[in-house]
Protein backbone atom coordinates (compact mmCIF):
# COMPACT_ATOMS: atom_id res chain seq x y z
CA UNK A 1 0.00 0.00 0.00
CA UNK A 2 1.44 3.39 -1.01
CA UNK A 3 -0.23 6.97 0.71
CA UNK A 4 -0.45 8.83 -2.33
CA UNK A 5 -1.63 11.88 -1.14
CA UNK A 6 -2.88 11.94 2.79
CA UNK A 7 -1.92 13.68 6.12
CA UNK A 8 1.25 14.07 5.68
CA UNK A 9 1.09 16.11 2.53
CA UNK A 10 -1.29 18.23 4.25
CA UNK A 11 -4.43 16.87 3.25
CA UNK A 12 -7.30 18.06 5.43
CA UNK A 13 -9.99 15.76 4.99
CA UNK A 14 -9.20 12.27 2.97
CA UNK A 15 -6.25 10.48 1.83
CA UNK A 16 -5.41 8.55 -1.59
CA UNK A 17 -3.92 4.87 -1.29
CA UNK A 18 -3.01 2.77 -4.38
CA UNK A 19 -3.27 -1.01 -3.23
CA UNK A 20 -1.68 -3.85 -5.33
CA UNK A 21 -2.40 -7.53 -4.43
CA UNK A 22 -0.84 -10.32 -6.21
CA UNK A 23 -2.88 -12.92 -8.24
CA UNK A 24 -4.32 -15.16 -6.01
CA UNK A 25 -4.23 -12.82 -2.67
CA UNK A 26 -6.42 -10.34 -0.74
CA UNK A 27 -6.58 -7.95 1.92
CA UNK A 28 -7.78 -8.83 5.49
CA UNK A 29 -11.72 -9.41 5.91
CA UNK A 30 -12.75 -6.43 8.12
CA UNK A 31 -15.02 -3.64 9.05
CA UNK A 32 -14.19 -0.11 10.38
CA UNK A 33 -15.89 2.72 11.68
CA UNK A 34 -15.22 4.90 8.04
CA UNK A 35 -16.19 4.08 4.27
CA UNK A 36 -14.08 3.04 1.25
CA UNK A 37 -14.61 4.79 -2.03
CA UNK A 38 -12.28 2.31 -4.06
CA UNK A 39 -11.40 2.86 -8.02
CA UNK A 40 -9.86 -0.48 -10.03
CA UNK A 41 -7.27 0.46 -12.14
CA UNK A 42 -5.98 -2.64 -13.52
CA UNK A 43 -6.65 -6.31 -13.11
CA UNK A 44 -9.44 -8.52 -12.13
CA UNK A 45 -10.81 -9.94 -8.70
CA UNK A 46 -13.82 -9.80 -6.61
CA UNK A 47 -15.01 -7.38 -3.36
CA UNK A 48 -17.08 -9.68 -0.95
CA UNK A 49 -19.16 -7.11 0.12
CA UNK A 50 -23.31 -7.14 1.25
CA UNK A 51 -22.46 -10.50 2.22
CA UNK A 52 -21.34 -12.02 -0.95
CA UNK A 53 -18.25 -11.70 -3.55
CA UNK A 54 -18.93 -9.56 -6.60
CA UNK A 55 -16.56 -9.55 -9.44
CA UNK A 56 -14.73 -6.61 -10.41
CA UNK A 57 -12.05 -5.28 -12.93
CA UNK A 58 -10.12 -2.29 -14.38
CA UNK A 59 -12.64 0.58 -14.35
CA UNK A 60 -14.84 -0.01 -11.61
CA UNK A 61 -15.90 2.21 -8.65
CA UNK A 62 -17.20 0.50 -5.27
CA UNK A 63 -18.70 2.22 -2.43
CA UNK A 64 -17.70 0.37 1.14
CA UNK A 65 -20.04 2.13 3.88
CA UNK A 66 -18.83 2.51 7.30
CA UNK A 67 -18.92 -0.63 9.39
CA UNK A 68 -19.60 -3.24 6.15
CA UNK A 69 -17.89 -6.02 7.00
CA UNK A 70 -15.64 -6.47 3.14
CA UNK A 71 -12.60 -7.93 1.10
CA UNK A 72 -10.94 -7.38 -1.96
CA UNK A 73 -9.59 -10.59 -3.79
CA UNK A 74 -6.96 -11.15 -6.57
CA UNK A 75 -7.59 -13.54 -9.48
CA UNK A 76 -5.38 -16.00 -9.72
CA UNK A 77 -4.71 -16.68 -13.15
CA UNK A 78 -3.95 -12.91 -14.52
CA UNK A 79 -0.56 -11.50 -15.41
CA UNK A 80 -0.25 -9.07 -13.06
CA UNK A 81 -1.81 -7.76 -10.04
CA UNK A 82 -4.71 -6.25 -8.94
CA UNK A 83 -4.15 -2.83 -8.85
CA UNK A 84 -6.98 -0.49 -7.30
CA UNK A 85 -7.23 3.36 -4.91
CA UNK A 86 -8.79 3.60 -1.98
CA UNK A 87 -9.86 6.50 -0.60
CA UNK A 88 -10.38 7.02 3.29
CA UNK A 89 -11.18 10.11 5.42
CA UNK A 90 -8.45 11.52 7.41
CA UNK A 91 -10.64 11.53 10.80
CA UNK A 92 -12.74 8.31 11.84
CA UNK A 93 -16.01 8.83 13.19
CA UNK A 94 -15.26 8.58 16.57
CA UNK A 95 -12.50 10.71 16.02
CA UNK A 96 -8.50 9.89 15.86
CA UNK A 97 -6.47 9.22 12.79
CA UNK A 98 -7.46 7.05 9.96
CA UNK A 99 -4.54 4.08 9.70
CA UNK A 100 -2.70 4.82 6.56
CA UNK A 101 -4.44 7.63 5.89
CA UNK B 1 -18.57 15.09 -16.03
CA UNK B 2 -20.02 11.53 -13.88
CA UNK B 3 -20.30 11.93 -10.02
CA UNK B 4 -19.23 7.78 -9.52
CA UNK B 5 -19.70 8.09 -5.38
CA UNK B 6 -21.03 11.54 -3.52
CA UNK B 7 -23.78 12.57 -1.66
CA UNK B 8 -26.75 11.47 -3.14
CA UNK B 9 -24.79 7.98 -2.70
CA UNK B 10 -24.78 8.96 1.37
CA UNK B 11 -21.32 9.20 0.72
CA UNK B 12 -20.39 11.49 4.45
CA UNK B 13 -17.14 12.96 3.62
CA UNK B 14 -15.72 13.09 -0.09
CA UNK B 15 -17.03 12.27 -3.42
CA UNK B 16 -15.62 10.88 -6.24
CA UNK B 17 -16.07 11.98 -10.09
CA UNK B 18 -14.88 11.24 -13.10
CA UNK B 19 -13.99 13.98 -15.89
CA UNK B 20 -13.23 13.42 -19.96
CA UNK B 21 -11.83 15.84 -21.61
CA UNK B 22 -11.48 15.83 -25.37
CA UNK B 23 -8.43 15.88 -27.24
CA UNK B 24 -7.34 20.17 -27.21
CA UNK B 25 -9.92 20.52 -24.84
CA UNK B 26 -9.86 22.27 -20.92
CA UNK B 27 -11.45 22.16 -18.05
CA UNK B 28 -12.00 26.11 -16.61
CA UNK B 29 -8.64 27.80 -15.13
CA UNK B 30 -10.21 28.78 -11.22
CA UNK B 31 -9.64 28.51 -7.61
CA UNK B 32 -11.97 27.65 -4.33
CA UNK B 33 -12.30 27.23 -1.10
CA UNK B 34 -11.81 23.18 -1.21
CA UNK B 35 -9.01 20.74 -2.40
CA UNK B 36 -8.84 18.11 -5.14
CA UNK B 37 -6.62 15.16 -5.39
CA UNK B 38 -6.42 13.78 -8.78
CA UNK B 39 -5.99 10.62 -10.59
CA UNK B 40 -4.91 10.39 -14.28
CA UNK B 41 -6.45 7.46 -15.59
CA UNK B 42 -5.74 7.78 -19.23
CA UNK B 43 -4.85 9.77 -22.16
CA UNK B 44 -2.06 12.83 -21.61
CA UNK B 45 -1.73 16.26 -21.15
CA UNK B 46 -0.99 19.73 -18.59
CA UNK B 47 -2.21 20.92 -15.18
CA UNK B 48 -1.78 24.81 -14.95
CA UNK B 49 -0.45 24.53 -10.82
CA UNK B 50 2.24 26.46 -9.28
CA UNK B 51 1.64 29.42 -11.44
CA UNK B 52 2.74 26.66 -14.65
CA UNK B 53 1.63 24.08 -16.59
CA UNK B 54 2.78 20.62 -15.56
CA UNK B 55 3.20 17.73 -17.82
CA UNK B 56 0.75 14.31 -16.80
CA UNK B 57 -0.50 11.47 -18.15
CA UNK B 58 -2.00 8.23 -17.01
CA UNK B 59 -0.65 6.73 -13.50
CA UNK B 60 -0.01 10.63 -12.38
CA UNK B 61 -1.59 11.73 -8.77
CA UNK B 62 -2.45 15.45 -8.33
CA UNK B 63 -3.02 17.57 -5.27
CA UNK B 64 -4.13 20.78 -5.76
CA UNK B 65 -4.63 22.40 -2.07
CA UNK B 66 -7.67 24.90 -1.55
CA UNK B 67 -7.13 28.45 -2.82
CA UNK B 68 -4.95 27.50 -5.68
CA UNK B 69 -5.74 28.41 -9.56
CA UNK B 70 -5.50 25.56 -11.66
CA UNK B 71 -6.57 23.52 -14.95
CA UNK B 72 -6.89 21.02 -16.80
CA UNK B 73 -5.82 20.57 -20.31
CA UNK B 74 -6.04 17.36 -22.40
CA UNK B 75 -3.14 17.23 -25.01
CA UNK B 76 -4.30 17.80 -28.77
CA UNK B 77 -2.65 14.69 -31.02
CA UNK B 78 -4.01 11.93 -28.91
CA UNK B 79 -6.71 9.06 -30.09
CA UNK B 80 -8.93 9.50 -26.85
CA UNK B 81 -9.55 12.05 -24.33
CA UNK B 82 -7.61 12.67 -20.96
CA UNK B 83 -9.95 10.77 -18.36
CA UNK B 84 -8.95 11.71 -15.18
CA UNK B 85 -10.61 10.97 -11.50
CA UNK B 86 -11.26 14.28 -9.45
CA UNK B 87 -11.87 13.61 -5.70
CA UNK B 88 -13.65 16.35 -3.36
CA UNK B 89 -14.67 17.17 0.00
CA UNK B 90 -18.18 17.00 0.16
CA UNK B 91 -18.65 20.21 2.17
CA UNK B 92 -16.65 23.20 1.85
CA UNK B 93 -14.33 25.08 4.40
CA UNK B 94 -16.57 28.13 4.35
CA UNK B 95 -19.77 25.38 4.52
CA UNK B 96 -22.03 24.35 2.27
CA UNK B 97 -22.27 21.95 -0.06
CA UNK B 98 -19.50 21.15 -2.74
CA UNK B 99 -20.57 21.86 -6.62
CA UNK B 100 -21.00 18.25 -8.10
CA UNK B 101 -19.95 16.63 -4.76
Amino acid sequence: MAVMVGRADGAPHFALRQFAVEPGGHTPRHQHDYEHEVFVVSGEGTVFLGGRENPIRGGDVIYVPANEEHQFRSKQDQPGPLRFLCMVPIEQNCGGPVPGS
